[in-house]
């Protein structure tokens, strides 16, 4: 008997296209890479990718991947493969340093807007969220500061530096420092969510947060769902030795070994053969194309009724409607005219984004993308001059 | 550079036969296996493997899982996919478990002496620890409900039912059928790890404890780790619909897709091939005989001068030395004749178990278990003889 059980995450209407998505494309997926990997990789006889892994991660892959990030010039730094922790991707090393470093009901801040599941699932670790503005520089530490000396005493702060979920914005250069500067002053630790640093279109973004750390606060998570593939589930912490350590010590790493072994000897061979970093080559080429796509279509369609920032690196466009719009009412008809979004407010639970939409350009091709924004303007028009809107 | 940082979890010293580790011993990894599965899966220009998975898990993993667990005499019922949820091994599973069920500052129940690790999982997610002693039959539910009747509220109970760690016992069914009551009653949820469940010798153990429950009280924990490889860091969770719905939903699930998607991927065709049923029979087949040798070694050294149950099945021996011994004593000068054990004390923070230890079968060759068992009687002579005990 057959159940037809999902295989993937993704579930689109028929006809729809959803640019709510932040995922790769299935022709961008690297299916030749990973062929020619797995064969170096079972090649010999050696079945060491097989049994449990060192709980900081496969050596040798730390080992590539420190050379991989160090040649990265978007990285900005020198790794040491000491400092490197393996994961078996971001979400789950970000779960751990719930673990490690935020008892429940102690406080963690995040941005507003944010990573729209991130907020859940530090709700679901039973901590406090606060929310702290961001503006075209990123977060306003300015804020924060008035925050910390009000009294706000948080465990960990989350941020996404560079090409922020959901606007695309980098945290400035300026603003990195003075975070860091608070970081110590009132001791917390800061989750640097960099898993799109690597993106970047013509200018290279500032560099990794940890490039600024002077007091061993910032913990930067990386991952290769976002610059190769998101089904093998393999991330990685870079952070001080003290951290690293904590990580590999904790009882949940000792019980499985190091997380995804497996993935991270397969991935490995990906970095050995220079696959990955043509790999991300390819993706900012071609992510670089649909954007500039997605903003062509923005300007024919939309013209001056919008707002947005055209973004230099990352996955994501985040626009601004006229007041009185609002992204959740808009979403029915549009995914009836066949154009489906993330509405702002998904990504904050203040509730202050009901007029901004995100939109991804990584899932669809640059005709689907012309033709989503094409109908996203169609309903825009349509609820502009309807009932539904005031 | 090279900095030559570990590759695997196990570190042996030199010269020593480490009955320590409960990990499958290399000769015995599916190498073979896995290259098959890897050119089939690789072999279509399907990409499905490489993105984001469903969050329940790979739909047509969980209906080949499904299928290999009906046939499995030893698991001892048939499975609807439906009931299956993907993890990234029993640890990760366990891990959300405590997230979604056991708020920090709530007390776990644990059999005493139970899996080393587990306690400290615990601990690390703020949770209370309370043992319940175990005889022949397993844990002594009789015991446990006295705690109940006298207030105890556990949130979560965690049993090895099948071949635990450290004994090696099956718990009766007599005791299944009275613990599920329990639950029932006094309403909390079994986390029943049941990673061994399949590893049989000559008789079948007791059904998965999910088949005796009448509540939707059991989460069954399984894993590829003791029957395939534990590199591949994947298992599953097998429970009623509301539960697998649960953790389904969960927003750490949500974040990065079903857990170890790539990894299932290559399971399902591992398990397609027939592959993971003959596996599991060399398995049965290779520790038995194993655990045979182990025994006649124990008989022919030790004689009675300890006590132990023979296991019909898992990986473990556990050993009874007379009153006096301590296990953490002889540990070093064991270690000088060049053998290794993980003292009973690893097993409890009770402190109950100086004179136990356990044994594992599973990591050396027969000739190693022997000569292993011969130094642990020399050690054990010299020790008994010497000045450090008494």
């Amino acid at each position: 008997m057959k159940f037809d059980l999902p295989s993937v995450l993704v579930s689109i209407k028929d006809g729809v296209i959803d640019l709510g998505w932040g995922h790769p494309s299935s022709r961008l997926h690297p299916t030749e890479a990973i062929r020619i990997a797995s064969e170096r990789l079972l090649a010999s006889d050696d079945s060491t990718p097989l049994q449990y892994g060192a709980t900081q991660g496969f050596g040798p892959f730390l080992e590539s991947l420190s050379g991989f990030l160090s040649s990265q010039p978007a990285y900005g730094m020198p790794v040491d493969p000491r400092h490197l922790f393996l994961t078996a991707g971001a979400s789950q090393g970000l779960d751990l340093a719930c673990t490690l470093y935020a008892p429940a009901g102690s406080t963690v801040v995040v941005e507003e807007p944010t990573y729209f599941v991130i907020e859940k699932i530090f709700r679901e670790r039973n901590l406090n969220v606060i929310g702290v503005p961001t503006d075209s520089e990123g977060m306003v530490v300015s804020k924060l500061e008035s925050l910390l000396l009000d009294g706000l005493k948080p465990s960990l702060l989350y941020t996404i530096p560079t090409y922020q979920n959901p606007t695309g914005i980098c945290l400035s250069n300026d603003r990195r420092h003075q975070l860091i500067s608070l970081a110590n002053e009132f001791d917390f630790h800061i989750l640097a969510d960099e898993v799109y640093q690597l993106i970047y279109f013509d200018q290279l973004p500032p560099k990794s947060l940890l490039a600024f750390d002077e007091g061993n606060r910032v913990i930067s998570f990386g991952s290769f769902s976002k610059i190769l593939a998101p089904g093998l589930r393999t991330g990685w912490i870079h952070s001080a030795p003290e951290i690293v350590k904590k990580f590999s010590d904790a009882a949940l790493t000792f019980s499985g070994g190091g997380f995804n072994h497996y993935s991270s000897a397969l991935i490995r061979e990906v970095i050995d053969l220079g696959l990955l970093d043509s790999h991300v080559s390819i993706l900012r080429e071609e992510y670089s194309i649909r954007s500039n796509a997605m903003h062509q279509a923005l300007k024919l369609y939309f013209g001056n009724e919008i707002e947005y920032t055209h973004p230099s690196g990352g996955y994501y466009f985040w626009l601004t409607f006229p007041k009185g719009f609002d992204a959740n009412l808009l979403l029915p008809l549009a995914e009836r005219i066949g154009v489906s979004y993330r509405p702002g407010n998904a990504f904050s639970e203040s509730g202050s984004f009901p007029r901004q939409i995100r939109l991804a350009y990584t899932l669809f091709e640059v005709e689907e993308l012309e033709e989503g924004i094409s109908r996203l303007h169609e309903a825009y028009s349509k609820d502009n001059n309807g009932a539904s809107l005031k």
